[in-house]
């Protein structure tokens, strides 16, 4: 049932397949076609360069509202020795843009001339006047756009593989041209295969798997400036794959065969392509991602067609769309020399790496001070939205099995640059009040982005300022407070003030209808109960601790205590999918599920922030939410929620 | 005939107009609408936040092909201490993607287990095995993705506002949801008006203006994210112009009326406005561009529908789309906080600007050395071509009268900042095979901008450290040597390189047929041959005073000899459109423009380069060209050239 893929180096692979590519002449502009000029190339690539056929103005062409003169007629003009011009003969009124007669040189604007309608007389009226009179010399030239002053016939005016922005659609015009040679878009044909798909909006059974990765792909192909066909869903049927596969390379400049591309029972990709063709690559060394496969196949007119195998993964296939997809199509549209932006970053954690794969770390950024922070996301292939939160992506190469937190890295930007210095990295303890804050804070152009590492993983961080501010509510046993003490123990490096927040309610989440009737902290001990923790460090775990202690429940006799998570959502998830059946929580976690609640306190969640970043630009837009009258409903509405400590007096 | 507009600042015209908008509802998102989940919706914008329906993945998934266990079971399994495992009772094959049953807790890969056939024995061959083998303990969820990894139903998935990118489409397909809210694409409806306007490809007279500015309008409103209708040309008639305002206002959330919002005699807008609704301004203190009408007129619901007067300058035209349409439409996408990128540089040249208006500058910006240059393009409203070749534009405010050279601006990049690193500025003396050097290059993904300020120009600026290289062609006729003496004189303060790069034909260019019979330099001595002049520094001006001065001609004797053009190619064009009957220049621009041509003698234009320059990454590929087999067949097959010089041994 398994073989081991061999998987080879990223720059191998690439080398093998663009030699198979050059050797069938798939490298460079594939195809091009002509167009009619019109608005909708905007964004298209020039094939050949465009040379003027005429000049722009084709004229000489006057400036001004005025009378076409010669200019040596004004040379002796003054204001006190005016010039008298005939009209029609001597001077033509022309408006701007107007030719100039070929026996006049220059024009005088019409405010500078006095209209005269019999001879000594200045004309009030509107009458057509005979002659003008002028107080000033012109020089030659004077007001008049020679012919060519904008193109001169047959001069370059865009090179090729320009990609055509509204304004060379003028100057296309302008030149007398009025069509187009431009780059056509190759079309990339997307087939997904799988017995378990199932396609979006059916109905689920548990294993059905959302088939989704084909309109990611072809949404990829579009933005890259390719023409994307999606397939139907093909089950894991040998034949019938080959059929659609071979359908698709009738008409297609490049075939996307998703999932199947693995070893297992049921991955046909390498057998159907080296059926229909020849499998170059089988595994490369990237991760997530690494079963892609590197092939090309006949079709009906005996014609090459390259194809792909995609890892079926939503992270490994729209990673491996970035690694093949996008270079090959910018490659067939010529274009060239596109840089990556690339910023370096402090990486916020440490991270290990497979020593023998380039792996492809997918992190958000921000600026919190003067330092630029990395923040990993999550490493798993099949966490499509790590790829939705991420800023882009560091390389950590083969050979390198990790990065040490504050290590630098080089992150290859997905999104613009400015994205740095409008994201908010909040860190500590996870909150749903924190989405609804990420939530407005969209609406003014700022990012929200948050790590759940419990509130004394967020303070410590803090510390060490990696990060805007912490979510924390860390009760201290001795005096009853929240947070203070921590604050003043885990970040003595640096002044940070608490802002009060909210007040929520803790308690046990039980399955709907507490068909284990779960009704205190006592019940943990019954062996039958299966609880869920929250990680160490996290203010939930730290008060389970403490009442734990107050009723003299040791660790080991509540049954998983050692399964943890990271949030209140997801420890509402186990218990919904019967992984646990209770867990401590909030209110607003089990509503959200359709789960019931048993409350047992109440505690305040602060918002813990170094003075210098209170006082920045960016972190104004969480003062103004805090004042936002919409804000603020939102969140009270929140069950076990109560918000009149928000934006009470600052704590510190 | 003349009516003076009273411009007014810029801000004022927009706060003026932004209260209008207000006061009918016209701020922020216009309108949205639902589509099924689907590709062709990458770059749309979300109108409402995506929040998790279902889970991701909605069971507890294997994570790996193997067989799914209790945990508890293997605990004890050791290398030395096997535990064995009865297939569906305690161990249940899974594929990757595979739920697991309910009663296991994790996975343990199909490589860590032996398959057994019966009791005691190893089985070789492909029969399915009764149970499994397993020497190692797993721990509890070990290879489970467990339902809710990648998302928790009722979380947040995507903010609104978010423009989409490949992956969300494939979040929102994980997360449940089926159909997305974006916002609507505002429609632009653009009215030619022009009596003088031809359509693209129609034949042209002396005074027809090829319309290509609703064109250009239509592809900026495409470009920004809206949709565009164009209308057809409605010649200057008042009556015609409100009927098809009118007819636009019925369906389009913005109209934009072309040319005639000026204050001439046949310029109707602001009238036709007035008519159908209220002018709010008219006239807007920028340059170029500024008779600007804004208003609004009711359509036949009884509905306000803002109008742009747009004037009809192709500069002025497209510069408005970029000051009020595009902000605009960005407001109704709700495209927000979207930064310009800006990049301070000095400028290259002195500028005078109105005191009175914002004066938006074309530049094109390149990096020399250390120093980021922008280089002012030409300023004219007509020259389409300033925007084309520009990398942006700053803005010189109001009150301030222009720029000395050397002084930074801040320069707001219209496109991406590696544009910077990629282009070569070329300065000095104009020749036609730094189009085709700008050609090749465009094919390397570099970019070849250049100032034509003659060879003497060129060697300044190259002292000043102003650009890459220069192209100079100056004769010295003291010893008949080209360049090596003015380089001495002109560029004491660098160590620089002489490349040789072609020998050159210059001669009298003179109209087809030479029908006044212009053969040497003496025919300039008759007063009906109208010469046309290089500027002063240009290497063909100096050979021409060199030559004058040999039989004894006097500047004054020359009729035109004060009349300056900057290229060969404007030599030509002044020839062709017989604004002069001859001038000296290059064999090539002759036959450009199909003009005979009298050789008179042969030069050598050198391209002149810092050391420093010389061994820099940007530089090499001009080395290559110079090397390019390709590039040198075309060289050499332009008329009058001759490249047996370039690539010889540098003279410096």
């Amino acid at each position: 049932m398994s073989v081991y893929l061999h998987d080879i180096p990223l720059k191998e692979a690439k080398d093998k397949f663009y030699s198979e590519l050059d050797k069938n002449g798939l490298r460079g502009i594939l195809k091009t076609e002509f167009f009619d000029l019109n608005e909708k190339l905007v964004g298209r690539i020039l094939a050949q360069p465009i040379w003027a056929k005429i000049s722009s103005p084709h004229y000489h062409a006057s400036a001004m509202d005025g009378f076409a003169i010669r200019s040596e007629e004004t040379q002796k003009a003054m204001p006190t020795h005016p010039v008298i011009l005939r009209i029609d003969e001597q001077a033509v009124y022309v408006d701007t843009g107007d030719p100039i007669p070929d026996w006049t040189n220059c024009v005088i604007p019409i405010e500078n001339t006095e209209a005269l309608n019999h001879v000594g007389e200045i004309d009030g009226e509107k009458r057509k006047p005979y002659a003008i009179r002028i107080r000033q010399s012109i020089a030659p030239w004077l007001h008049v756009r020679p012919m060519g002053e904008d193109i001169v016939a047959t001069e370059l005016v865009l090179p090729a593989n320009r990609v055509l922005i509204p304004v060379d659609l003028g100057a296309i015009a302008a030149c007398g041209q009025t069509k187009v040679e431009v780059v056509k878009k190759p079309l990339v044909s997307i087939l997904p295969t799988g017995t378990e798909l199932v396609k979006i909006g059916e109905e689920l059974k548990r294993g059905d798997i959302i088939e989704y990765n084909s309109m990611v792909l072809a949404a990829q192909v579009i933005q890259w400036g390719g023409e994307a066909q999606r397939y139907p869903i093909t089950r894991d049927n040998f034949d019938e794959i080959c059929e659609r596969v071979l359908d698709a390379a009738n008409h297609s400049d490049l075939i996307l065969l998703n999932a199947g591309s693995s070893a297992g029972s049921e991955d046909f990709s390498s057998m159907v392509i080296d059926k229909l063709g020849e499998v170059f690559v089988h595994g490369i060394a990237v991760r997530p991602g690494h079963p892609v496969i590197l092939g090309m196949i006949k079709n009906q007119n005996n014609k090459n067609i390259p194809i792909i195998g995609i890892p079926g993964y939503p992270v490994s296939a729209a990673l491996t769309g970035e690694i093949f997809v996008k270079p090959l199509i910018f490659e067939w549209l010529g274009k060239i020399g596109r840089q990556d932006e690339v910023v370096e970053a402090e990486i916020t954690r440490k991270i290990t790496s497979p020593a023998g794969d380039d792996d492809y770390l997918r992190v958000v950024v921000g600026r919190v001070g003067e330092r630029v922070l990395a923040a990993p996301l999550s490493r798993g292939a099949g966490v499509i939205t790590s790829m939705v939160r991420s800023d882009g992506y560091a390389i950590i190469p083969r050979g390198i099995q990790g990065k040490e937190a504050g290590e630098k890295i080089s992150v290859i930007l997905s999104k613009d640059k400015s994205i740095i210095d409008n994201t908010l990295m909040v860190i500590g303890s996870h909150d749903l009040t924190i989405d609804l804050l990420a939530e407005y804070l969209s609406i003014k152009a700022k990012k929200l982005v948050s790590a759940n590492v419990g509130s004394l993983g967020g303070l410590i961080s803090i510390n060490r300022g990696e990060a805007h501010f912490a979510g924390s509510h860390l009760f201290d046993p001795k005096d009853g407070t929240f947070n203070v003490n921590y604050v003043k123990k885990y970040i003595p490096d640096k002044k940070v003030k608490i802002i009060p927040w909210v007040y929520r309610e803790q308690g046990l989440i039980v399955e709907k209808g507490n068909p284990k009737k779960i009704f205190t902290l006592e019940d943990l001990r019954r062996k039958e109960v299966r609880y869920i923790n929250r990680q160490r460090g996290a203010g939930t775990r730290i008060l389970l601790d403490y009442y734990l202690d107050q009723i003299s429940i040791l660790p080991e006799e509540v049954n998983g205590y050692d399964q943890e998570e990271y949030t209140h959502l997801n420890v509402a998830a186990d218990i919904q999918s019967k992984r646990a059946d209770t867990g401590l929580g909030i209110t607003a976690a089990a509503r959200a599920l359709d789960l019931d609640f048993v409350p047992l306190f109440k505690e305040r969640y602060d918002l813990i922030v170094p003075e210098e970043i209170y006082d920045s630009e960016i972190f104004q837009s969480v003062l103004e939410a805090m004042k936002d009258e919409k804000f603020r409903t939102r969140v009270q509405a929140l069950p076990g929620y109560d918000i009149s400590c928000m934006g009470e007096e600052l704590l510190q």
